[in-house]
């Protein structure tokens, strides 16, 4: 034991959050008691309420404290388009951009059978069950690039072709600024075959 | 505002955390509320209860939640030795050599004038008091060999001068394991001048 019981204690609850180590912890500990209590206090407590208050939103899964999100609730967005991302963070991604008008649904991960994470747990049921009230016209896969995101997007363009919805994913390519000597060869290949005529 | 505004109180709150910017805080957070709830909270619990519970030690001034540290009020250790050290990190340190059988008092921080740091806020005061009650035979500066903490332990040592108590320093010099290569020339020049006769 180098620390008092508390102390110990406080060190070892900081290593739940993703990147702190034993050393990061001690410093994190010692410098809330030395000169953060104020705000140590309130991070306690705004984790508690977090905690306790955060669920899904009932229509897109994100991350809310309310039954809908601020955006599943808002009457200016077009609800005939459906944008599908794998996070909430994707989400805030996408309305950074400022021009997507439409609506979201949010995975909450990617199918990994690996994992035993399947349709179900991606909230596929919920999803199949929206396209079927005929208001989505158009779905956009917007799923990460990865092997995860790609088998996902796959998979959920046959089920919303099922529904003779128009189903589209987002383009693959070169990004802007990017040079070609720094781009891997499979995104040259998807950026040629995908060349638009000028 | 990317997220609900709880999403986004948490995540602020987050960042009192010492190397935690905005991206990082963001992943914090979402990590908590999508696989890690249970342990958030017992984190809210613990930091809330540390920060309410504890204190300084009555008489070496570390952290701990009871009046006296454990090691203060051990009877196996030699008060005749007094160690001192800036932060409860620098006693653990210490103790982990496993050869040190004397007590501590930690500052809590150096001398900064700068900074408005001077000897009443790294408890010089009470340290008097305590070499005053003709305990302590030898004092031994542990303090860090920065600019500050040498001021510090040059500070204290005519402190301990004053009462006619021995005052020994830490020696400077090449690290075990350490190569002439890479060790600069103040180390050096102090290794030079304490070298000892084989």
């Amino acid at each position: 034991m180098k620390f008092s019981p508390l102390i110990e204690r406080l060190i070892e609850s900081l290593r739940c959050l993703p990147g702190v180590g034993p050393k990061t912890a001690q410093r994190m500990a010692f410098q809330i008691l030395e000169r953060n209590r104020e705000n140590g206090l309130h991070l306690a407590n705004t984790l508690r309420e977090a905690i306790q208050t955060i669920r899904h939103c009932d229509k897109c899964r994100t991350f809310c404290e309310t039954t809908l999100c601020a955006l599943c609730s808002s009457t200016h967005r077009d609800s005939a388009l459906l944008c599908i991302v794998e996070s909430p963070m994707d989400m805030s991604v996408v309305e950074q951009m400022g021009t997507y008008r439409g609506l979201y649904f949010v995975l909450m991960g990617h199918l990994s059978p690996l994992d035993g994470i399947g349709p179900e747990d991606i909230g596929l049921h919920e999803l199949d069950q929206r396209l079927s009230q005929n208001i989505i016209q158009e779905v956009i896969l917007a799923t990460n690039s990865t092997v995860e995101g790609e088998a996902t997007a796959h998979y959920i363009s046959n089920l919303v072709r099922k529904r003779a919805i128009k189903v589209s994913r987002i383009a693959h390519g070169v990004p802007l600024g990017g040079e070609l000597e720094y781009i891997d060869t499979h995104t040259l290949v998807r950026a040629f075959a995908a060349r638009s005529e000028l």
